[in-house]
C-alpha cells in the first residue's frame, strides 16, 4: 500500500493505473474511520481495480470558529484499517499541510446551488462551498471512475453527484447504505465525543427515525406528519436540542409537492439534525425510494 | 472532421484518443472565427495530435440585458475553416440549444476570485462567473492535455489558467499573442459590428498600447505614468469612449507594487476597454514579461 502527501504522486500513480486500463475508486475521508468508512472501502474493493483513500481534514468546509485541531485523528489505526482493507494508496496531505490540497493562490471554488441550500447548507453558512471544492480537487487528482460517500452525509452526497453530473467529471457517484451501531446510532467519528449519558440520548435520533419508516409503512404519505412526529420525539424532554428535522423530497432537497411522499419520483427525505451536548449529530432515512429506484443510483 | 452536437459523442471520442495515446489540443470559441481563433487551432495543430473546437455562445457569461441573438454566427464558414486547418472535431451545441452543455436542473458554478475582480470583471459582473464554467464544463468533456486561449481576451485567460491550476484539472493553458489587423486593430468577433468611421476610431486603443510599449522601451517603468498616457490618448478625442485603462501586475492583476513595471516578477499588462459607438472593444499588451518568461507559459 503506497501512503502519501504528495498530489503529484497520487495524480501520477492515477494517471498510470487509468493508462493500464485499471478502474479507479476513490474514498475521501477526514480520516478517524469507523465501521462507515469500511463499508465504502469494502464496496470499492468490490467494484473497482484500484482503491483510494484519501485523509484531510478539510479546512475550507468549516466555520470561522471551528477548532480543527480537535477534530479526531486516528493515522495509525486509519492506515492499518485501509491495508487490512486491500486499499492500494492512501493520501494523506494532513501530514504536509493545507498547501499538499490547496496550492499557494488558492482562489477558485465549486458552488452547487439549490442541493446545498437547506438542510446543513443553512445551519451551515459555506460548509458545501468547502465540501464541493475540496471534492473536485480530489477527483481532479485522481480522476477516479467511482467514488463513494455515506448516506449518513445525505445531503453532502447529492450535491457531490450534482457537482460531477454539472461539470461533467465523469465520476460515477456511490452512496452507501449507513452503517449503524447495535442500538441504532448511525456511525460517525463525532461519535466518540459523547459522554456517556449524551450516547444514551443520542440514540432518540435513529429511533426517530425508524418511527417514521414504520409510520410511512403503515400507510402515512403525508410529510408534515412525518416530520411533527419526528421533530416531536426530540423535543426538550429526549436530552437533545434539535437543529432541524425535516421531511424532503429525497432528489431536489425541496419541500415535497403536495406534501405527499408517495407522489414523489425519488421518495422523500427523513433528515435529522441534533446536539447531545455539544456534539452535533445528523443522520437521514429515506422513505418510498426503493420501489422507484435507488436515489442517487445508475 | 467530425461535427457533433452531442456532448456525450465528443466526451466518448476524447476518451477513445486518450485510450489511444494521443494528445488533445482544445480549441473553446463562440464562433464567428477569425484570423486570431486560426492562429490558436495552428499552435494546437503543431502541438497536439487530435484538435477540437468547440463552438458556443454562451449564455452564462453575459449580463441579463444582452442580446444573445445579436452575436455574430457564421457556421458554414466555421466549419469550412475549421476543415481547412486539420481539426479533427468540431463540437457545436448552440445547433441543439443550451440542454447541450448545461444539463436539465444545471446549478454548479465554478468561481475564481481574485483574478476575476477588476477591468472586466469590475465592469460585467457574473462575466467571469460563465467563462470560468463553461469552460470547466467544456474540459470535463473533453479532458484536454492543451488548451487554447487568445492574450487579447488576457484575463480570461488568466482565470482559467488557475481554474485548472487550483482544482488540478490536468489541462495545460496556452495563451497565444494577439493577432492583429494591418493598422494594429486586434482581430475580434466584434469588429464586424463596427460602422466604417467606428473601425477608423478603433485603431487608436492599439495606438495608445503601442505607445506604451515606446515609453516603457525608452525607459519609463512607472506604471502610473504609463497609464495616464494611454488613457489620454482615448480620451473625448479620440472619439471612444474609455470604459477602463490600467497597467496592473500581470500574474496578479494587482497594482503594481511600488508602482513599478520593473519589479514585477512576470511584467505588466497594460489592459484597454473601450466602446467605439455601442461595441465595446478590449486589448492588451504585456511590457517586461519577455526577459522574465513568459506569464502563464510553463
Amino acid at each position: 500500500m503506497i501512503v502519501t502527501d504528495s498530489a503529484a504522486e497520487a495524480f501520477s500513480w492515477s494517471r498510470r493505473m487509468r493508462s493500464a486500463g485499471l478502474s479507479i475508486g476513490l474514498v475521501p475521508t477526514m480520516g478517524a474511520l469507523h465501521g462507515g468508512h469500511f463499508s465504502l472501502i469494502e464496496r470499492a474493493r468490490a467494484e473497482c481495480d484500484r482503491i483510494a483513500v484519501s485523509i484531510f481534514v478539510n479546512p475550507t468546509q468549516s466555520g470561522p470558529g471551528a477548532d480543527l485541531s480537535r477534530y479526531p485523528r486516528t493515522p495509525d489505526a486509519d492506515l492499518a484499517g485501509c491495508r487490512d482493507r486491500g486499499v492500494d494508496l492512501v493520501f494523506t496531505p494532513a501530514s504536509s499541510g493545507r498547501d499538499a490540497v490547496y496550492p499557494p493562490g488558492f482562489q477558485t471554488w465549486v458552488e452547487v446551488q439549490d442541493l446545498a441550500r437547506p438542510l446543513c447548507g443553512e445551519r451551515r453558512p459555506g460548509h458545501f462551498h468547502g465540501v464541493a471544492t475540496v471534492v473536485a480537487i480530489l477527483f481532479g487528482i485522481f480522476r477516479p471512475h467511482r467514488a463513494y460517500f455515506g448516506q449518513k452525509d445525505y445531503q453532502q452526497a447529492r450535491v457531490i453527484e450534482r457537482m460531477a453530473l454539472d461539470l461533467r467529471l465523469g465520476v460515477q457517484i456511490e452512496i452507501v447504505p449507513t452503517l449503524r451501531e447495535e442500538d441504532g446510532l448511525a456511525m460517525s467519528s463525532r461519535n466518540r465525543y459523547l459522554s456517556s449519558e449524551e450516547r444514551i440520548r443520542a440514540v432518540a435520533i435513529s429511533r426517530a427515525l425508524f418511527e417514521a419508516e414504520r409510520l410511512y409503512r403503515s400507510g402515512e404519505v403525508r410529510g408534515s406528519v412525518i416530520e411533527r412526529e419526528v421533530a416531536a420525539r426530540l423535543g426538550p424532554d429526549s436530552g437533545l436540542r434539535l437543529d432541524y428535522a425535516r421531511v424532503l423530497d429525497a432528489l431536489t432537497l425541496e419541500p415535497l409537492a403536495g406534501d405527499r411522499i408517495d407522489q414523489a419520483p425519488g421518495g422523500a427525505v427523513v433528515a435529522i439534525a441534533a446536539y447531545a451536548g455539544t456534539t452535533r449529530l445528523i443522520d437521514n432515512i429515506l422513505l418510498g425510494s426503493e420501489d422507484r429506484g435507488r436515489p442517487g443510483g445508475a
